[in-house]
C-alpha cells in the first residue's frame, strides 16, 4: 500500500500509513490528527456520544477543539485536516450530515469481477471469497470517511453465486470485512437475492408465506449477531430477470415490507431499488415507453411501505444517461422514503476514460427535485484494484464529491471541485483554475460529442462505450431514437406516449412544448424533423452536426490543456493514456453520429466540414 | 451412450453398441458387418493393404465380397450397411475418396467451451484437460467413418491456453484421444500457436531463426512419437490478433514452410489458413475492401509453398455468409495446394436453430471453382455434447453430407439429402419427399428473410444471430452495407474497390455489370439506388421487402410441414423447439430489415403489407 505507484487521491497530504489495530473512529481520529498536525497545533478532541455523526469545531486560544459523536469525531478530524491541507480557514461551528445514509453501492462479484467496473477487479472479493489487502482497505476506509461516506454495500445488486452465502455459509467473511471498515465509521450493507429461501429448502420465496418470513427473520438475526452495526439489505427485484415478489402475485410493497420487518428489530434499512421495467419490450410497440414503467408500478404503492423501507430511484427514468430529465418518481412519492441513486461508475458516460465530472449533474438534479424529498443518497462505486483507485485519476473527484453532496446537498460544484483539485495536486493558482474550469465543462463536452439534445442510448450494446446509433434500436431494452429519413426523437407528450404527464403540472408544461422544453432535453420529449428550426435559428440537423464537431474540438482543447499540467508521476501516465483514449472516442462519436444523420437526412453540413460517407 | 434420449442420427439402423477394444478399422468393419447383417448375408471381407482408403465391392453368388485397404475396408463396410439400411441396391465396383484429406475442424477450447458452437460443450475437452465419454467417442468415430471423414482437428484454430500443451505437457492426453479415433480410420490434427517457441524459452518465433526451426522439429518428433498416425498441424496466423510471421517481417510462405519442414519427415500436412484481413479497418476508409485482403496477400506467394503445405481458403472472401461469391483465391493459386473450408457450425446461418441444409451451397461452390483445383476439404464442426449431437437434429445432415462431398464432390444435393433422410427417419415416401424438398429450399428461405441480394453481415455483433442492420456498420471489421436514404451496397467494380478484378476474366465480366451479375450477388458487387429496376420489373426496394415477407412466410410453411412429420421422440422435441426459435428469428429479421430500409428510403411497400415504424 505504500507502493509509490498508488495514487494518493485527495489524501496526498496524509503521508503516514494507517497502523493496524485502530478499533474505533475515535482512535482513528486521534491517530490522524496527531500524524498530520505538529504536536503543538494538534486539535483537542472530545467525544460526546449523543452527537452521533455530527461534530462541532471550536476555536480556542491556541489549538482548535473538536467535539463530536462516535463517528462525528472522525468526520471532524478529517474536516480539520482537509481544510488545513487545502489551505482553507479552520472550519468553525457544528456540522451534521444532511442525509443519514450516504451509501456507496459496489457492483462487485465474488469472482473478483466488477459489473460495469473500469478500475480493475474488486478490492475485497476474489475466487469466490472475501479476500483483501488490509492496508489497502484501511486506506480506502480513510478515503470514504474523509469524504463522509458511511455505508458500503459490498456486493453487486445482481447477486451472483456464491454472493448469497455472504449472509449464509460465508457470513464470517462478511464479518471480517465489516471489522476492517468499522474504525472508519463505515458500515456494511449487502445486496440480497429475493429468492434465497427457495434455494435454502423453504420451497418458496412468497413474501406472504410465514415460513419465508421466519426464514428471513432468522437470517437477519444471524447477520446482526455476526455484524452488530450492519446497515441493512439492498434489493434488486423483478428487474432484468432478477427474482421478485411478482412471481407470487405480490406487490413490491409486500415484498419489501416482508424483508423490512425481518431486519427492523436491528434498526436495519431495507433499500428497495425502483429500477424496474420490461426489458423484453417489443421494439415494434411504440405505445409502451420504458420511461414510464417505474412510476406506473410504484406510484400506486405510495404510503404502503414500512418505515424502514427506502425506495431507491435512479436520477432519471432510464439508466444513468448523460442527460435525462429527473425521474418523475422522485417527485411523486410524498409518503415514501426515497433514496436518490447516481452512478460514479461511468457506464454510459465515458467509462473513466473520458473525463466526466458529476457535480454539475447532481446540482441540477437536487435543484429540480429538492433536497428534502429524499432521505438517502446512494452512488454506484467507481472503485477498483487499479493503482489509481478509480481508473482515471481525475475520476476520484466523483467519489470525493459524492460524499460531499451526501453530507451537504447544497454544495456548489465549483467549490467541491476546487477543494478536490487543491488536495490532490499542488498546482499553481492558474493551473488549478485550468483544471477546475475543464472539470466544470467536462460533462457538457461529453454530452456534445456523444448523444446531445437528450437523445441518449446511441451506444455500443453490451459494452456501452463508443457510438452505435442503432445498436439498441431494434432490441428489447426499450431504448429507441426512432430516427428515420425525416426526423428523430420520441414523442413523449400527450400526443405520444404521454410520459410527460407523470410530472407535476409546472414541469409538465415546461416539457410539453418544444418551445419551452430545455434544449438539452428536446429530443427526449419530442419527435422533430431535421429541418425544425431551433431558438437560435439553426436547423435541428445543423445543431446535431455542430455539437458533435464542437464537442470533439473542445475535448481536444481540454486534453491539450490538462496534459500540460504538472501532475505527480503516478497519476500523469494514467491521465495521458486515458485522455488519448477519450480523444479517439470523441472522434469516433463525432464521425459516426454525423455520418448516421447525414445518411438519413441527406442534408449537408452548412459549414462544409467533413462528414464521412 | 445408450441413453434413449441421444439422437442416433443417420446411424439409426446400427443398434448394436460398439464394444471396447476394437483396435483397427478392419476389426471395426468386421464387427459392424456382423452386427448388422444376419450371418448368412454378412459380406465377406478381405484386406488389401495397398488399396489404402479405397474399397471394391464384388457381387458374388451369395453374399457380396468387400476388398479394401487398411481404412478402405471400413468405408466399404459402411457403404454396404448404409445402402442396405437405406433400401438402396448393393453398391458395386471400386470407390475411392476424391480428396485425401477430409477434415473436420473443431473449434473446441480446453475449458470445454466451443467457439461458435451451438450444440453444447466439447465432446473431448473439459476443465483444461482431454476428458471424454469413451462410448460416446466410439459412436462419434462410427459417425465420422460412415460419412467418410478421416481427420479431426480437435482444438480451436484460436489456440487458447492451455491448448498449446496438447503438443507439450499434455501430449499423453492427445495420444489417448487419438487412440480412441484410430479404430475408425480417423486421424488427429491439432491447431498450433505460431508463437509457441516464444513462451517455451526460445525467445523468438521467427521462422527463419534456427533455434525456432530446431524447436519445432524436436516438437514434431515428440508428437509423432506419441501419435504415429498424427495428421498434421492447422495454423491461424496473423489473423484477428493471432501471432504470425509478420511480426518478424517474414512472409506467410516462410512461416508455413518452416512448420511444414518440421513435420515433413513424418508425412504431416501443414494446413495454413488464408483467413487473413485487417480487422482494425477504419470504417471511414471506403477504398479498402476486406474482400480483397487474402488474394492480395497470397497471390504473390503462389508457387512458394512447400509440398506439404495446404493453403486453406474459406469458400467466400468474407466469412461464411449465407451468400458470397467464391473466394477469388480459390481460382488464383494454380501452383499452391488448396483446401476448401466450409462451416457446418451455423455461425451466420441460423446457429442450428434455423434450418439451413448446405449441400446446395457446396454444389454451387464446387461447380464454380472446379473440384480439381482443390486437394482437401475442411469443414468447421457443428458437433457438441447435446443429445442431438448437432443441436438441431436436422443439422446432422450437414455433417453427413460434408463427408459425402469430400469423398465424392460430384454428389447431387438431393440424393445426399434423401439418403440422410431415409437413414435417419423411417418416413413414408410422401413424408420423405416433404422433408427433402424443404431441406432443399431451406437455404434460400434463410437467405430471403435475413440479408438477401448478397448484402450479408446485417447481424447482431458478437453473437451473429438475429438482425442488426448497422450493428457492424461503423466498426473495424470491414463489413459494411453503406446504406443511406438513396441506396445500398458496396461498389466492388472497377469504379469502386475493384475487387472484381481479382476474378478470372469470365467471372469478372459477369459480376462487373448489374445486368449480368447474378441477382443473389447484386448488392455484393454493386451499389444501387432503391429505385433501381430489377430484371422482373420490380424496384430494388420492393425486392428487399418482398424477399423478407416471402422468406418469413415460407419459413412458416416449412415449420408447419416439418412439424407434422412423425419423428422419433428423442428428435421431435428438439426439432419443435428449434423451429419455434426459427420462426421468431424470421419474423424479427423480416420486420427489422424492412423497417430499416423503410426508414431510410421512405418508400412504402407496393403491396401495402405491414412495415413497422
Amino acid at each position: 500500500m505504500n507502493d509509490s505507484h498508488f495514487s494518493r487521491t485527495w489524501l496526498r497530504a496524509l503521508a503516514a500509513p494507517l497502523p493496524e489495530g485502530l478499533a474505533t473512529p475515535l482512535e482513528t481520529a486521534r491517530f490522524e490528527l496527531s500524524a498530520f498536525f505538529p504536536a503543538p497545533e494538534a486539535p483537542e478532541i472530545r467525544l460526546q456520544e449523543d452527537m452521533g455523526e455530527s461534530y462541532r469545531i471550536e476555536r480556542t486560544e491556541g489549538r482548535p477543539r473538536l467535539i463530536g459523536g462516535r463517528t462525528g469525531v472522525l468526520y471532524g478530524a478529517y474536516a480539520l485536516i482537509l481544510a488545513s491541507a487545502g489551505g482553507c480557514p479552520v472550519p468553525q461551528g457544528t456540522s451534521a450530515p444532511f442525509y443519514p445514509l450516504r451509501v456507496l453501492s459496489c457492483w462487485d462479484n465474488m469472482d473478483g469481477s466488477v459489473e460495469r467496473g473500469y478500475s480493475g477487479n474488486s478490492l475485497w472479493f476474489e475466487g469466490g471469497h472475501v479476500r483483501f489487502d488490509k492496508a489497502r482497505i484501511r486506506q480506502l476506509g480513510r478515503m470514504l470517511a474523509s469524504a463522509g461516506i458511511n455505508v458500503v454495500c459490498v456486493n453487486n445488486v445482481n447477486v451472483h453465486f456464491p454472493a448469497q452465502e455472504l449472509i449464509g455459509a460465508q457470513l464470517d467473511e462478511t464479518a471480517a470485512l465489516a471489522a476492517e471498515f468499522r474504525p472508519f465509521g463505515v458500515r456494511l450493507m449487502l445486496s440480497v437475492d429475493f429468492s434465497m429461501p427457495l434455494s435454502c429448502g423453504v420451497g418458496t420465496a412468497d413474501p406472504l408465506d410465514e415460513n419465508v418470513q421466519r426464514w428471513w427473520s432468522e437470517r437477519a438475526r444471524r447477520v446482526w449477531e455476526a455484524v452488530p452495526d450492519f446497515a441493512g439489505f439492498m434489493v434488486k427485484a423483478d428487474s432484468e430477470h432478477r427474482p421478485g415478489p411478482s412471481a407470487y402475485g405480490r406487490t413490491h410493497a409486500e415484498g419489501a415490507n416482508m424483508l423490512a420487518r425481518a431486519i427492523a428489530p436491528y434498526g436495519g434499512a431495507l433499500i428497495w431499488r425502483a429500477f424496474v421495467y420490461d426489458c423484453m419490450q417489443d421494439w415494434r410497440d411504440t405505445a409502451t415507453d420504458r420511461g414510464k414503467a417505474a412510476y406506473e408500478l410504484y406510484k400506486p404503492l405510495d404510503g404502503l411501505f414500512d418505515d424502514n423501507v427506502i425506495l431507491q430511484v435512479k436520477h432519471g427514468p432510464f439508466d444513468f444517461q448523460v442527460r435525462e430529465p429527473v425521474s418523475p418518481l422522485l417527485l411523486g412519492m410524498p409518503r415514501t422514503r426515497l433514496a436518490l441513486e447516481v452512478q460514479l461508475a461511468q457506464e454510459y458516460t465515458g467509462q473513466q476514460k473520458d473525463l466526466y465530472a458529476m457535480p454539475p449533474l447532481w446540482r441540477e438534479i437536487l435543484d429540480t427535485v429538492g433536497k428534502d424529498r429524499i432521505e438517502a443518497f446512494t452512488a454506484v462505486s467507481n472503485l477498483g484494484r487499479d493503482a489509481a483507485w478509480t481508473g482515471h485519476p481525475f475520476a476520484a473527484l466523483n467519489l470525493f464529491a459524492f460524499g460531499f453532496y451526501a453530507w451537504d446537498p447544497d454544495s456548489a460544484p465549483e467549490r467541491v471541485m476546487r477543494l478536490w483539485a487543491r488536495l490532490t495536486y499542488h498546482l499553481k493558482p492558474g493551473e488549478e483554475d485550468t483544471l477546475v474550469s475543464w472539470l466544470l465543462r467536462s460533462r457538457s463536452i461529453y454530452e456534445k460529442y456523444t448523444s446531445n439534445l437528450g437523445l441518449g442510448w446511441m451506444v455500443t450494446p453490451n459494452t456501452h462505450y463508443g457510438p452505435n446509433p442503432w445498436g439498441y434500436e431494434f432490441q428489447s431494452w426499450g431504448t429507441y431514437n426512432r430516427a428515420d429519413r425525416n426526423g428523430v426523437g420520441v414523442d413523449r407528450t400527450r400526443a405520444g406516449t404521454d410520459y410527460v404527464s407523470q410530472y407535476p403540472q409546472e414541469l409538465k408544461r415546461l416539457y410539453e412544448e418544444p418551445l419551452t422544453c430545455p434544449e438539452n432535453l428536446l429530443l427526449f420529449f419530442h419527435r422533430l424533423k431535421y429541418t425544425y428550426v431551433m431558438a437560435d435559428g439553426r436547423m435541428l440537423i445543423q445543431r446535431l452536426y455542430d455539437d458533435h464537431f464542437d464537442g470533439c474540438r473542445e475535448a481536444e482543447e481540454m486534453a491539450k490543456a490538462l496534459l500540460a499540467l504538472p501532475l505527480p508521476p503516478e497519476d500523469s501516465e494514467q491521465v495521458e493514456a486515458r485522455m488519448r483514449l477519450q480523444l479517439e472516442n470523441a472522434r469516433e462519436w463525432r464521425d459516426v453520429t454525423n455520418t448516421f444523420f447525414h445518411r438519413l437526412s441527406g442534408i449537408d453540413d452548412a459549414r462544409g466540414r467533413k462528414i464521412y460517407e
